[in-house]
């Protein structure tokens, strides 16, 4: 038998601390050409409105290869299910044997995903940042910025979302966490307030437009992970000075960068890796627009399982 | 917590029998168009000279979907490890929640493998043969004849191998299973004596010529499951009157069809989900040489995984 972890175990063990260390070494370690990532599994289950991902990855130097596999159910929640759930199966990288399995309900998913959103806007964001535009009030505006506040320190939080109660329930909770919280009405407001930007939704149509960028302001487009899928409109890509995305051939797959107007844009975005690596410059000036386009890759994966089997003891 | 469901207890359960009825279900549901199967995941790790496979499907009115993880590590002997192993988590098709994790160590895939030979031989195979030969001698010379027993009854095994102590291992097991059993010096000759033909070996050069087949004969060619394997010269694919394949997507990236050198070998070749829900024929005389070339498909996985947690009480 092999270890199996669940998931308070995990919750008490990977911080946002040692999760955005891990994640930052996926990153690098991707930049220096040291990992392997095949695509990626969609399996759809259009009559239950299910749908299944799997991703794995190989890291140079970490001993562990997570495979991981996420699901969402649309209609689990009128079922008092939750509607994503997953885990991870964790093998020996030098002898493909099976060496614990992560029974994280997918824990592990939101906060590597919200760890790569402080990667980013460590390399992205100016170096001082005073308030942090929020759209969307589920998970991951939650993980975005419980990572984000280990690599920035900042004090007021913008958020707009379109679901009113879900919208003042996560405004409160981030007071109770010590934040100066404003919600708006509309999302033009909350793009001229935030010196950084996150958005988090599972939206289908764009929210953001390019004209209500501004000079200094960075983007972390977090909620475009699967094709239909899409926050900014496509001419903010080409506004901004700089588009940095997780993995261009997911990114061009199923990303915010998929709906680029211009090919050009594809060609000329950089990747995350590169940037931490220090291969390719981030941001080089305050008044730059910057984005990043983060789909999730199944090397934050495998970091987050490295990171979790470090932290405990299986 | 799920539940953990060992190997010995897999071994137990999952007799010959159940296999072949499972994936014979299998094989029609994919026929009568009620399954989805993403593509296969390959991650190769060639510094350890170890391999990843990853395949998953759902099946219509099946009320689980497997993830299958295999590994193949060739180091691993010389280290006291088994080369192959892995599991197969398993979720509620219609929720997506986690509902078992099966430690089958491989043996899942194994026997499903098996099973698919049993009933590619009992579509395409003459109802009556006599001799069966084997070309191999590890796991599958043992599982295609412990499966294909189910379907075919045949007293005389005619094997060749290219390791001689393990082909004299395999030659006693066989005859203490009852078989008049028969080892040869060369594949020219157990051909010639086969009624049926398993090639189960990692050939990477082709070991069976196509001036050696003969009328009436039925080949299983089931080692060639990945790229750079082949076990059948290209010309006894041209040579069959019929092929068929157990998904045509993958036979054509890394099955034996991948080195026919006509393609329009491709576009006959039938799949045996079709035969088996009876919307294409079979054999349809006993003179016809048939090959079936087959490479795993992720419906086995969810079939047999299916079997598995209907005969054992989790």
């Amino acid at each position: 038998m092999i270890p199996i972890v669940d998931e308070a175990t995990l919750r008490a063990s990977v911080t946002p601390e040692r999760a955005v260390a891990a994640i930052r070494e996926a990153f690098r370690a991707d930049g220096e050409g040291r990992t392997r990532v095949p695509p990626v599994i969609n399996l759809d289950i259009p009559a239950e409105r299910g749908e299944f991902h799997i991703k794995t990855a190989h890291i140079e130097g970490m001993p562990y290869i997570a495979v991981k596999i996420a699901s969402g159910f649309s209609d689990n929640p009128a079922r008092g299910l939750p509607s994503g759930s997953g885990l991870m199966a964790v093998f020996d990288a030098a002898t493909g044997l099976p060496a614990a399995l992560l029974l994280d309900n997918g824990f592990l998913t939101d906060i590597r995903t919200g760890a790569a959103g402080a990667v980013a806007a460590d390399e992205l964001a100016r170096s001082r940042i005073d308030t942090v535009g929020v759209i969307g009030s589920g998970l991951q505006a939650r993980h975005q910025i419980q990572c984000l506040r280990v690599v920035r320190e900042f004090h007021v939080i913008v958020v707009w979302s379109p679901t009113r109660a879900r919208l003042d329930a996560y405004a409160d909770e981030m007071r109770r966490g010590g934040y100066d919280v404003r919600t708006v009405n509309n999302v033009a407001e909350l793009c001229a307030a935030a010196d950084l930007l996150i958005t988090a939704t599972p939206s289908r149509d764009p929210l953001v437009r390019a004209e209500w960028l501004h000079e200094g302001m960075h983007i972390n487009a977090v909620g475009s992970d699967s094709p239909g899928k899409q926050e900014l409109a496509a001419e903010c890509l080409r506004r901004a000075d700089l588009v940095v995305v997780d993995r261009v051939a997911q990114c061009a797959a199923f990303g915010e960068l998929r709906h680029a107007i211009d090919a050009a844009l594809l060609t000329a975005a950089g990747e995350l890796g590169a940037i931490v690596a220090g291969r390719k410059p981030g941001r080089t000036s305050d008044r730059q627009i910057t984005i990043a386009d983060l789909t999730g890759v199944g090397f934050q994966d495998t970091a987050i399982a490295n990171a979790a089997l470090r932290w405990i003891s299986v």
